[in-house]
């Protein structure tokens, strides 16, 4: 996420300055050979000493750990946002750190694949970047976010972090744990007809692909709504089982009448 | 389904003769306009009278009845196959009204959209396309099918009906239903949220575009395997509800790394 926000924002404002600091110095100097970053430090310290936006793109679990290391080398306007796909717990977290300068944020970009190698100039063109502003937020430092953003060519989106949660718990956490049990299910059921799977498995399992890691540190990060998600999903699923039970075609019809009716809304709504 | 490959037909091979017929006469004269069809004919019996080859290219539920209706016009040696996704049933009632040159076809290509004007000459080009042959079939007219099938470009398999059934279950309807229902929940949890639905979200759902009554004849059709498909995923939707319900981040990870490895071993397996 962060080699492409800096191949990105070089690319489109030259006036655009970025330093970028990994953990791991390979990345650090990938990073520089491939122009995403024009400077890359030996500390985060360094990195944020002259910035005015600082963009957190670790993984959840590292982000206010890192904000705290960093939090004594911003400079006093500074504005901090995350890429981090869950928002309740880290937008309190920042907020107790450093205030209403801290923006949750949450770019809905990116694929299975992550890591410096995997970075991609318009991995941010047209997607939906999200920003959890609360009753604290900084309105000006929320604006810049914003501005970065668009620059990019991401479209923007502002929700408080709850709702936030509540919706990418839909149309993120549950497709990554669908995903991640039909490729277990059909490994288990039919491993010999792997050759013989068409597109709706594969699309339904392409984010199967992703890091487990990561993905347990989201789940665990987004629980409840996850949760919530993931139980309303199995009454679904159970009205479905009885009437394949039962044979009831009418309603297995009905089923996939209103649902397929709910897809349609969605795209409506997204175009 | 049946546009396409008159279409693929047509395009790689001029000696092929392809005769069409359509219950809808705007589909039949559609098929002539853009070469997918040699020949429209104005009844089913008129369009077999000479074929060596018949491809029964309509919804489950209407491949045995045609094939009744046509029964009577067929040459002594004409071969019959369809493009069911389901076979056990089909293959069953094909044998029981020619015998072993009834040879039950299941292409694995298609998308959400269907009807002649989503016909596309590429379709079947490196898609899977099954055949399954029991004790009574006939060989020359298995190797018949099986060749046509690879002038369009598809790999052949060959697998028992109920096999391919089992295997379907898995790599098709699951997904689908997976797909349907994850739809109708996002829509119902989280409707305002559309906007910012990502590339899972998208891939998870988009066969949630297929049509309804088609898929309630597959699911119908093949009601047994795929029930056993969807109570084995319920399984391990149950163990990672337990486990987000505890916050047990070990078991989230075990499940998660499993599944990617899961899905590992089918890219492997199939590529």
């Amino acid at each position: 996420m962060g080699g492409s926000l800096g191949l990105a924002l070089r690319n489109v404002e030259a006036e655009v300055r970025v330093t970028g600091w990994s953990r791991n110095p390979v990345t650090r100097s990938k990073a520089l050979d491939m122009g995403a970053v024009e400077r890359a430090t030996d500390t985060p310290e360094q990195a944020v000493e002259d910035a005015q936006i600082i963009v957190l793109a670790v993984p959840v679990d590292t982000i206010l750990p890192l904000l705290e290391q960093m939090r004594v080398s911003l400079k006093p306007n500074a504005i901090v946002t995350d890429v981090g796909s869950v928002k309740s717990r880290i937008v309190a977290g920042g907020e107790e750190s450093i205030g209403g300068r801290f923006i949750g944020g949450h770019p809905m970009a990116g694929s299975e694949d992550s890591g410096i190698d995997s970075a991609s100039m318009s991995l941010y063109h047209s997607a939906p970047w999200v920003f959890t502003p609360t009753a604290i937020t900084d309105s000006d430092a929320l604006d810049a976010c914003c501005q970065m953003a668009r620059m990019v060519g991401a479209k923007t989106y502002v929700f408080a972090p709850e709702t936030h949660d509540r919706i990418v718990a839909c149309y993120s956490h549950l497709p990554h744990i669908l995903a991640y049990g039909l490729a277990q299910t059909a490994w288990d059921l039919a491993g010999e007809g792997a050759a013989i799977s068409a597109g709706s498995f594969r699309d339904g399992t392409r984010v199967a692909g992703s890091s487990p890691s990561l993905w347990t540190e989201i789940l665990m990060d987004n629980r409840a709504a996850t949760l919530r998600a993931l139980e309303r999903f199995d009454k679904w699923s159970h009205s479905m089982k009885i009437a394949l039970t039962k044979g009831d075609q009418k309603e297995i019809e009905e089923l996939l009448v209103h649902a397929h009716q709910a897809h349609k809304e969605w795209k409506t709504t997204r175009s």
